[in-house]
């Protein structure tokens, strides 16, 4: 198989941290890497970081690309502009990398021939033109959702342009994808939010004198941590839970179940059973790492 | 005040995490430490680490103490030993350092007449006469607990006592400190749990090929990091639920009712409702960091 990618343009829609991310891996690549974003501002910023090699706000960028990356929040992923739609090349593969993936599908698939749905599993807390960093795919999974419809080769050339930025490819269906993001990178969101929310009014009903003031002069690293992610980015978290309505709802079920089931044994007084449930979710915990 | 633990020997009682930590603290100072252990092999290894000066297996090595720490598991401490109890000089200062405090009073206050009970808010991972670590209190804070049967001159020499050790000295009564606790750091255990055990079943129900593995393979550091104290040490977890169960149930209807409120937003699509109690929930972190 040609790699198409390696010979002629790379497009890359949005230059945040992950369009930045991969700008830079690609330019180390040596390759002819195009960006489009909406300001000019951005667009400077773009170039000064070295991201792409042509940055612009215009759409013509991405004439004479193979490939383009859609790089872009998940709002707009959904909603594609026109002057984007109509700049895509004829021909070339086209794929995206946002978080859920059954939603961006229903609005691609139709839209493009050789669409390709994936999602490089890679992030920190940060956002925007100067978040991106080299080498943030590598030893990640790197999850496509091929349909019925995808063009196998087109999902051949954005497995070996995932393979070249060190990303691990793997393959499944939307929906899994979509179920199984619910249960460990959009819930804990929810569970974290929740906790927050909980330790500020569990601190004043009922009142007590000085006691908002001391649980936050106690929490310690573990709190920090369990509310890393649900006191990250809302409008991230938001944007998820809206795209990913059905999965998230289905996984706050089964937290509820588990969360009920611990609490029932609390209040049983049922030592013995909470000793070995907390003993099973250790042994659990390195299955997920 | 003379601070007579300067002068005399102080005593540990377990030189695990806590108590071998404070022993490498006190060493440094210079002082005379004893520590008490259970077992003969324990001892050898104190010594080996230079935990304290002494370290015996023989409750007689506290004679002569002016001041003896109990670093002992919270089980243990709830029932001390008619040796330990026996062992313990005449007119010494005691002092706890266990996690939860209400119900430690309510077993030494009446044992003891120159009891404190204080909580240094310390720790790691780890357990064990090879856990303590120097240095381990320094910048965090030492709570403790008085009450109207607490003397006052006790309670001084172990506020110099963490001080020395580099804690921040925070008086409070023990109920606020337990629903503090409860909600900073009991919960979050029960909360990462059910993340764990929800992440396990809702991968199975209902079932789909293949999404048991591709949760594990797609979990990232948000989980790992939402799932630690969860997935920590199960002994200690459902110990200090046991010792916190009426603070812990109260933390939990907390919870339920943050986590409920934010179900509802998701499944009303109140995607502005959701977004701004997001945002609260991450202006509300630093406030705890």
């Amino acid at each position: 198989m040609t790699t198409l990618w390696r010979e002629r343009p790379v497009g890359v829609v949005g230059l945040g941290l992950i369009g930045g991310s991969i700008g830079l891996d690609l330019m180390a690549l040596g390759l002819d890497v195009r960006g489009l974003v909406h300001r000019q501002a951005t667009a400077e910023r773009a170039r000064k970081r070295g991201l792409a090699r042509q940055v612009s706000t215009d759409p013509a960028v991405l004439t004479d690309c193979a490939l383009v990356l859609l790089a872009l929040p998940l709002d707009q992923l959904l909603e594609p502009s026109r002057d984007l739609l109509a700049a895509l090349p004829p021909g070339a593969v086209i794929a995206d990398l946002a978080s859920v993936k059954a939603p961006v599908l229903a609005a691609w698939e139709p839209l493009v021939p050789r669409f390709v749905a994936t999602h490089p599993m890679a992030g920190t807390a940060e956002a925007g033109v100067e978040a991106g960093l080299p080498n943030l795919f590598r030893g990640r999974p790197w999850v496509a959702t091929p349909t019925t419809h995808t063009d196998r080769e087109a999902l051949g050339q954005m497995r070996a342009l995932a393979g070249a930025l060190g990303g691990h490819w793997l393959e499944c269906d939307a929906h899994s994808h979509d179920r199984a993001v619910a249960l460990i990178s959009h819930l804990p969101v929810f569970v974290g939010a929740a906790l927050l929310r909980s330790a500020e009014r569990g601190a004043e009903v009922p009142p007590a004198e000085g006691l908002p003031q001391l649980v936050r002069a106690l929490a310690s690293s573990g709190f920090a941590d369990t509310t890393r992610v649900g006191g990250g980015n809302p409008e991230l978290g938001a944007l998820m839970a809206r795209s990913n309505r059905k999965a998230l709802a289905e996984a706050l079920g089964q937290y509820r179940l588990a969360l009920d089931g611990l609490e029932e044994l609390l209040l049983r007084d049922d030592w013995v059973g909470l000793l070995r449930e907390l003993e099973g979710c250790r042994d659990l915990r390195p299955e997920f790492l």
